[in-house]
């Protein structure tokens, strides 16, 4: 990536799916988290590859490991991953329901039906004090996330949603009047330590 | 700092003044600006430092330059980078009112009484396609900065509210029935190319 | 009730349970279901009486009918109807599970564990063009509601939560930082003509 | 109206205007204010008459007056009051600024622009006890109401932004994805005994 060039520029860029987790979304998991530049991440549903992507960008001496599953979607992640010149995203065709092959991961991110069932292996491969940051867009997915979650030797089990509300100023001041009111839930938890 | 240290671990221990910046505000700044992790950046309104170091953090390579007038406060301010361990702060006993040095600046945050009178000063320390984030507990502010920031070749204006909804989820599911409802409005604007 | 004697100063006087249905949500039964103030109402889960008295209250020359198995409830919610003056409320000390007596009813109102159980049973008691109107303070609730009242003959069947956020106005202008964020979910169905 | 026929139902074959109080609103200021059924009801910015047939419907003994300059508009009020069968709304073809002439009034309710230079009038036509209940789409209106409020003897001063987030409930359990995010404020206001 050209030095200085904005990702948000790039990300404008991408070839998208209809559906990404959005930025509000993506930069609350370093909001929360709080894990380091050098931080090894996993991350499973890549979808177009905005949140490996972004994570990368400010990971940038760690390293993301994206799995996706669908060789369709994988070409598209590799895509965009090559447009925006990160070098430390691998991405592998792999369905991460049958097994997580990183050992002391610091960051698991999860953005895909059935992710509950991915808990226990991602427990497994992070390392204590790790992080599990899971997107799910009905609240359904969420109670059987922190389901799993909770039998676990998960601590600081949070689950969040995040809405922006944007404005109009001017003459007038006040909210916009319609926008998007949901996109999904963000469920945080740590392996202890 | 000790490698893959979390920082929010590490914001624990801050000494800190009652009013910081959250977290999930913090963070929104790069998700709605997406600076690049070597960013020259400036701030102003230091705080207890919770937003600079946030920024130095993620922004590795970069630089961040903080402003803060009150010796009282850049003391703390000081305090707290070095338990931070982050190299890359540099602490101004400045008063921002009175000129921003740094040129071609990437990012400039304001998180002060006043920031409307620093706008324009702000406009000129950015390089081209450089972001204003400004940070706003009262609408009043909020309307003060953007009639300055109307009226300078600013692009992307924008101000958004970041509600974060904590929920409790188990056997029975539902919002935290009592919390922060409100902690402040970002208002952004890029310099035009 | 004294002439012009305002609803909400005298239920300040009321002998509370911890918990009621707020004004908030309790008003918004009028403004969805639109019913008018002759109606016949059953309502059940009677609390401390806040919600059948608000109805009698708008539907003077309508009916309360309202159900409450405990006795010590049931003495409580006498005792606030008696203060509030309204004759047009019949405190039945009844397990609604039990069965419905009332025919042709133009409202009915849970506010009670186990709503769910009650739909069948209330989808007969209305007439048509009726409506029934449940609140929870659980999704989990919202959700076995829902169930029942999509395999009945319901239509315009709506669930929404109601957030009402106080603001400070004065110098400084912004929503209040703390606060209540969540009472519950109205679901409302209408019986088919 | 026709006995039992419901008011909703009525007010969606109402000619309206594009802009009317929203139900969620409207019965708001019942439940803030709760006036009393027989009460006298000064109504100013009648639009289409949404909010004093709302508002005449659950106050059948009392009476509503609505002021509307705009002979275009007061013509459309009247067909939607003949439209909806009630009798206790007066219609008044007249400038709200130059003076209310009713005495004693329970409850005036603004939906207008330049609602604060009505009032100090609003003040002297309540009797004590009365409620003022003004709708502003802008936080610039908030200010400039609550302005004139402050310096008059009301007390229960309480600005309100009422959010209603409709729910999808069903196999996915999640907030409608994008909607109406605002309406406007309501200020509510009571003459000192």
């Amino acid at each position: 990536m050209e030095r200085k060039k904005n990702i948000l520029d790039l990300l404008k860029k991408l070839k998208r799916l209809p559906q990404i987790v959005t930025p509000k979304d993506v930069s609350l998991i370093l909001g929360y988290t709080g894990i380091s530049p050098d931080s090894l991440i996993v991350d499973a549903g890549s979808g177009s590859g905005f949140l490996c992507i972004f994570l990368a960008y400010y990971c940038r001496k760690g390293k993301v490991v994206t799995y996706e599953k669908r060789s369709d979607f994988a070409k598209l992640v590799r895509k965009n991953v090559k447009l925006s010149g990160l070098r430390n995203i691998v991405v592998k065709e792999k369905d991460i329901f049958e097994g997580i092959k990183e050992k002391k991961v610091d960051l698991i991110t999860l953005d895909m039906k059935g992710a509950e069932k991915v808990v226990e292996n991602a427990f497994r491969a992070l390392k204590p004090g790790g992080w599990l940051a899971v997107y799910s867009p009905y609240i359904e997915q969420v109670i059987s996330v922190r389901g799993e979650m909770d039998r676990l030797d998960f601590t600081q089990i949070k689950t969040v949603e995040n809405i922006v509300r944007e404005w109009r100023v001017g003459r007038h001041t006040l909210p916009e009047v319609s926008g998007v009111i949901h996109t999904g839930w963000l469920t945080f938890a740590r392996k202890t330590f």
